[in-house]
């Protein structure tokens, strides 16, 4: 296959990465800045530098794209795409945007698949990719009606490149999960940084703060238009947390030694019935 | 040195095994639970069993117990101590028990130096310790009114046997920060995995739910102890991320695009201003 990659960042120079490493396709590049696409050839990361007409040549194209920003490229290229090509997106937000692929796919042609790598650092950039980044990963697609080829060339795809699990599932269960275990994590982290303490916690910190502060070190221009995307499930999660949270301030203000441990006990206990 | 531990949980274990792989020292293992003082002797963690009366033998003393039941051994065995011993305990905690454990010193003559290895896993007892669990970690001294001399013997141990760092403060201090970087992460742990949506995380997760909910695999008995006897600094850092969740949650639900980035941007500036 002949596979185009589109905005190379951590994910989509990743994607490049893994493709050329790990399998026998070619790897057309395509971004706005020059330079990165340079250096993605210049690393081998890449067969060609792409241009939106040459999208025409390629047989799979992964958008790896701000989500509006994917939606107005292919409103103004899609006419490039051929009318063969699985088309999927990496968005960690579904039910925004599948819908408006979806209709652009049925305007131009192509076949749509949703999909969302779950990977990423706390880095951005073509600088920060990784042939490796894949490794082990969960794979999400969102097919939003394509037929069970294209899903399973692009499962294939992501196999081959190293993820460890394919899970299938509809655009909003998408959401309410990731505003779960993704975006929660992330509101988490920043407001737990904004402690004044914070500044201070050398020498007085080990594991538990190096996990919880990790991701506050994010990109605040994708993250808030991922919330804003996603607003109704996270704010569910959010106050689901804020509950939770509130019973054991609760507990520990009243000195409610009981309550206290039966609360964190339940939080043991779900974590050892999951195996974790 | 001949050096006693008592307590042969996940710390004191650890110790143990530290000391003997990277110190001349001998070590003297006491336990309540007789069948673990034979495994640590059995996997040549100690050098000998020892029983509170053998204590008198020891120039250092280690004690990993939970905080209450320090005070109470010492109280009962206090007498057996040298009073040119030093003696250490490992408390998550100690503006509510270094004053307790430095009246025991005065009572029966020795010198107390407070202590608090920053260290540890989601796991208890001697199965999970581990001689290199204290590698490049973090070691809390508080003095509390000990000399230079017992400081730096412990100071000296510590280097020995790893640790990277060396923090010297007050109780006061210890605790106020122990209540940002270890208990309200802890707290927050137990309170995110309490979600319904934890259960089915599996396909949907990665770093972030990992990271976030792993200290949720706790010992409930212990951290409700260390979390009541803490209970003032860690309400406050409780109260803190509250305001600053609910600022970004109020973010989200008003759609306050620049508001929210600016919040995140901010969370990100702090991480950025450590250099993590």
């Amino acid at each position: 296959m002949k596979i185009a990659v589109v905005g190379l960042g951590i994910i989509g120079g990743s994607y490049c990465k893994a493709i050329k490493a790990y399998t026998p396709h070619t790897v057309i590049g395509v971004n706005r800045t020059k330079s990165v696409a340079e250096k993605a050839l210049a690393d081998g990361a890449v067969d060609v530098i792409g241009t939106p007409e040459s999208l025409g040549e390629a047989d799979m194209i992964i958008f790896c794209m701000y989500p509006q920003a994917c939606v107005d490229f292919i409103k103004e290229n899609g006419k490039f795409i051929r009318s063969d090509a699985i088309v999927t997106d990496a968005a960690g937000i579904k039910t925004a945007l599948c819908p408006q692929l979806k209709s652009l796919s049925e305007e131009f042609g192509f076949t749509f698949v949703g999909s969302h790598p779950m990977a990423g650092k706390e880095k951005n950039g073509f600088g920060a990719s990784d042939e490796n980044l894949f490794m082990g990963a969960s794979f999400i697609i969102t097919p939003c009606g394509a037929d069970k080829k294209a899903v399973n060339a692009l499962a294939s795809l992501a196999l081959e490149i190293g993820f460890g699990t394919i899970k299938v599932t509809t655009p909003e269960e998408h959401d309410r999960m990731i505003a779960f275990t993704s975006q929660l994590p992330h509101v988490l982290a920043c407001a737990y940084v904004l402690s004044p303490s914070c500044p201070n916690h050398k020498g007085f910190s080990a594991g538990s703060y190096r996990d919880v502060s990790r991701v506050a070190n994010i990109n605040s221009k994708l993250w808030s238009e991922l919330f804003l995307e996603n607003r109704e499930p996270l704010m569910a999660e959010l106050e689901t947390l804020n509950e939770n949270m509130n019973k054991l301030y609760t507990a520990i203000k009243a000195e409610n030694r009981d309550e206290l441990a039966a609360l964190l006990e339940r939080g043991h206990s779900v974590k050892q019935a999951l195996g974790e």
